[in-house]
Parts: C-alpha cells; structure tokens; sequence
C-alpha cells in the first residue's frame, strides 16, 4: 500500500470517531515516519488537537477557523461530523478543497447526507459515503483507540459518479484500518438495515433504563440488564439527530419489533408453553446464524 | 474459612452452573488437598461426571439412580436443577438428606420454589433459598468456569426457619466463591427484580432477533445488535419455565417496558426533537448511576 503512505490525510471533527480514524491511520499506515504520510485535523477543541499533535498522532491540528488551509493540503478527508453538520461543512468550505482530493464521511444515516449534497457543485472532488460500523457509550478524543476498528464492518455506499481507483483505494485504506468485512450497498438499504441494527437497539436500551424502577435495579443484574442497557449512556443530541433524520425506517422497525414483542405476550399470557417453546427455538438457531457469520469473518 | 475447607459438598445437576460452583468451590475454597474437604456431583450425564472427576473438579460422581448415597454424605448441597425439577428432586429425595444438611438452590424464579416446597416435612435440613445472578448464552458442564461468579450478585432470601449460623456460613461460601455483591431479600421481591432484570430482557433479546429480515443482518452491525441479542442464543425449555413461573410479574414489565417504547415512537413521529433529547439525556444520566454502582461494589 506503498500509495497510502504518503497522502495526506485529513480529519474534520477529532472525537472518538475521527481520533479512532487518526490513530488507526498512523499506527497501521503510516507506522514508518520517513514514508512522508501525514494527518492533519480539524476540532473546535484546541486540547484534542493539542493532545494528539503532542503524541504523534496528528502532524498538525486546525482550529474551524482555518479549515480552508487544512482541506487545501489534503488528498484523503474524513468527515467526523453529526449528520446535518457534515452536510453543512461540505457545503461551506466546497471550495476549499484542493482538486482530485477523495471526500468521506462517517455518518449513521444517508439519506440527508446525499439528498443534502444533490445540488452541491464541487468538481473535481470525489465524495464517496461510507459508514465504518464502530460505537458504544464513550465519547471524545480522549476514548479513542486505534484498534477500535479491529474485527468490525465497513459499509461504503459506491456511486455512479465514484471514480473507480477512488473506491479501491478508499477499500484497501478501509482493510489496512483494521477492519474486517467492507459492505457495499446503496444509501437507502443502508438506512433501512442501520434503522435496525443501530437506531432501534438504541430505542430499545433507553426504555429499558428509562423502565427501572431505579438506579439500584443493577443489585439485582447478572449482566444481561447490563448488557443489553450499556448503549443507553447515549448522546442525546446525537441520537436525537439519528433517530428524526431515519424516521421512517426506524418507526417501521419499532412496529415489527412490538409485533414480536406481543406474539411473545400472548403466549405467556395464554399459558402456551408449546408455541412459546418452539419460538425461542427458532430465535436460538437464528441467532447462532448470525454468530457464524461473525466468527467466520472473523478468523 | 477453615469450616468451608472440610465440608463434603453435593452439587445436583452439574451443567454450567453446577460446574462453575463444583470449580469455583475447588479452586477457592478447597484449594489445598489437604483440608479434607471433598466435592460430589450427581448428574444425568455420566461423560460429564467423569471429565470432572478426571479434572480433579470433584471426587466422585453419581448417577441419578445414586443420588441418596450422595446426599447422606454431603453436609452442603447446591441443588443446581430448572426450577420445577428443583422442586420435584428434593420432594423425591427429602429423607436422604444428612440430618443437619444445609440445602440450596439456583432456580431463577422462587415462588414455585417456595409454594412448592411449603408443605415439604423435612426435619434437620435447613433450605436456604438462593440465586447467584450469572448467566449467558453457553450450557453444559464443558462450558463452567471457575471464574464465571467474579464480580457478580448472589441473592439469598433467609427465612425465619434458617438458622442463622447457616445464612451465615452460606455468605462466607459465596464471598469465597467470587461473587462481590450480596443482595438479602424476600422471594416476593427476587420475583419482581429479576422478571424485569432477567427474564425481560430475554423477551427483548429473542423479539429482537425474530424481527430481524434474515441472518446477514449482522453484515450491519456494529456491535449493539450484537450485544443486545447474545442472550437470544437461549436455552428454550428453561426459559420457557422461567417465563411462564413469573408470568404476572413479567407481563407486567412487559406493558411498561412498551409504554415507554411507546413514548419514545410519539416523540419521533411528532418530531418532537425537544423532548425526545431531555428524554435521551435522562436516560443517560440514570444508566450512568446504575454504571457507578457496579463500578463502586467492584472496587
């Protein structure tokens, strides 16, 4: 991979995402210092990019007022930014990047993302969606890691218009980060599977905190509570965003999982210990589908 | 602890939890051959039996069709059995019992325990009732580990007919064992908990996976789905028992858990991003106490 190391790299929005991006690039693609690789960083946080400057992270760290010098001297951009805001960046600075440079963006939900950059004018400069599949409860520039990414899945949403040495080197950066699976798909399957898999397991674990009783409720835990609640230490702005911005795919999902939900009641409540029985076994052998594939590509 | 180190101990059922007691006892209380202290398991698997004999885990193993000649020699017996059999075992076997033996079980839910064991005529014998709160998705004796109790709750519910040298004797067995957390309380109230901490989220867990399209989903993950539907990989029979046992307590988390997925649905179709943030903010607030007490009780 000869090619990526010596690009620059920029990162727009330095918490755990972006630093996680940061810290992967350098530990895994620019481990060498003379390939003449770097990574420059854009925060509103002068104490992330001083903390990641003064470790070697980052070569160079920008203030939002100087962002235009920054995008200017990168070839590879990573936009790690709340969905409307990255919509809002690309479209202030649009003229600030320098030609040829491949724009990417970390988003949970697309459809704003490439409805809000339809009738963006930017020539020259290949904006390919992708989405690396990594969360959890912390956040900031301080939770990051560079290993954050090992094992976990990469979703890029190719274009007609992505050139296409753009896409395969977007996929090998995406494969030396440490991830394990890249998944290509179109913006709208994207949001319909994330509704899922992300957006409605956060719903789920804040009802479930929000329905204890108390805080003590974890005396009484032997970690499936814990397990299944740890999303819930959520940020709210964030997921406020996410959960309004892929409404109509979550809500869809929402009224599945309750359907689900009332199947399970109503065998509890007629005593059908048969049927309720033959339910949990299903829901045994699918999910250990599902752990097969994980372990598959995971090997 | 010298009195643990020379008891003659009797696990009946020696699955998971029968086989991380049988360890956790070997490797933290009879950790020196010496004490003269000795481990018995009964089970219906005799391969099982003779792994754990071979292990040096027990000293010997018995059949089923063996199990008084056991019990007369054990002066602590975890009775390690779903709950009905729990029941029906000790029903069966209650003149084997060593006058003076000290009788415990792990059953996840207690009213059938203790409604089906008021009429029980067993003199000598004191029966504590108790839950050590560990669980997962894995089964079997191949699966125990004498490290699987560390830093969990155990819950024991004393009763005025226990003597108080026993509910005593029994705290000192279950610090020694690894558990962190003793939770004393009614089996009243062990019901209501552990229907919304346990059984609740075994409900979510197994709808949620239900509702899932196919197995692939998981090429979407990013590691919430993953966690929130580990327990899913579930052993029917038993939660199926479990569920129908605690059938008022549950269906009644049930409703409120579906009340607040409710709320949650009418914030988002109103786009009523206000109140869905303060709801997000509390939700994270609340679950981050719960964190600091499972943090504080590790220390």
């Amino acid at each position: 991979m000869t090619e990526l190391k010596n690009k620059t790299y920029g990162i727009v929005g330095l918490g755990i995402m972006g630093g996680s991006i940061a810290k992967a690039i350098r530990e895994n693609v620019l481990d060498q210092p003379e390939t003449g690789g770097r990574i420059f960083a854009c925060d509103i946080s002068k104490p992330s990019l001083d903390m990641a400057q003064s470790s070697g992270i980052i070569d160079k760290g920008f203030l939002p007022e100087n962002a235009d010098e920054m995008l200017g001297r990168c070839s590879i951009v990573f936009i790690c930014l709340y969905p409307h805001a990255t919509v809002d960046f690309i479209k202030s600075h649009k003229n600030a990047f320098s030609k040829g440079t491949l724009v990417t963006d970390i988003s949970g939900v697309k459809t704003v993302i490439v409805e809000g950059l339809a009738s963006l004018h930017c020539p020259g400069v290949d904006f390919i969606i992708g989405h690396p599949m990594a969360g959890g409860e912390k956040e900031g520039y301080v939770n990051s890691n560079g290993a954050y990414f090992t094992g976990r899945n990469y979703i890029i949403m190719p274009r007609p218009e992505n050139k296409p040495e753009n896409i395969e080197m977007m996929k090998n950066l995406i494969t030396e980060m440490g991830f394990t699976r890249i998944v290509e798909t179109d913006y709208r399957n994207h949001d319909h599977k994330i509704a899922f898999t992300s957006q409605l397991c956060h719903v789920i674990a804040s009802a479930l905190v929000k329905s204890a009783e108390d805080e003590h409720i974890t005396e009484f835990g032997g970690g499936s509570y814990e397990d299944l609640t740890r999303i819930a230490m959520i940020n709210a702005p964030l997921w406020t965003e996410l959960f309004l911005a892929d409404k109509k795919e979550l809500l869809g999902h929402i009224e599945n999982f309750e359907k689900q939900i009332n199947t399970i009641k109503e065998y509890i409540q007629s005593d059908d210990s048969e049927d309720l029985n033959r339910y949990l076994e299903e829901v045994r052998l699918k999910r250990m589908k599902m752990s097969r594939i994980d372990t598959v590509i995971k090997d």
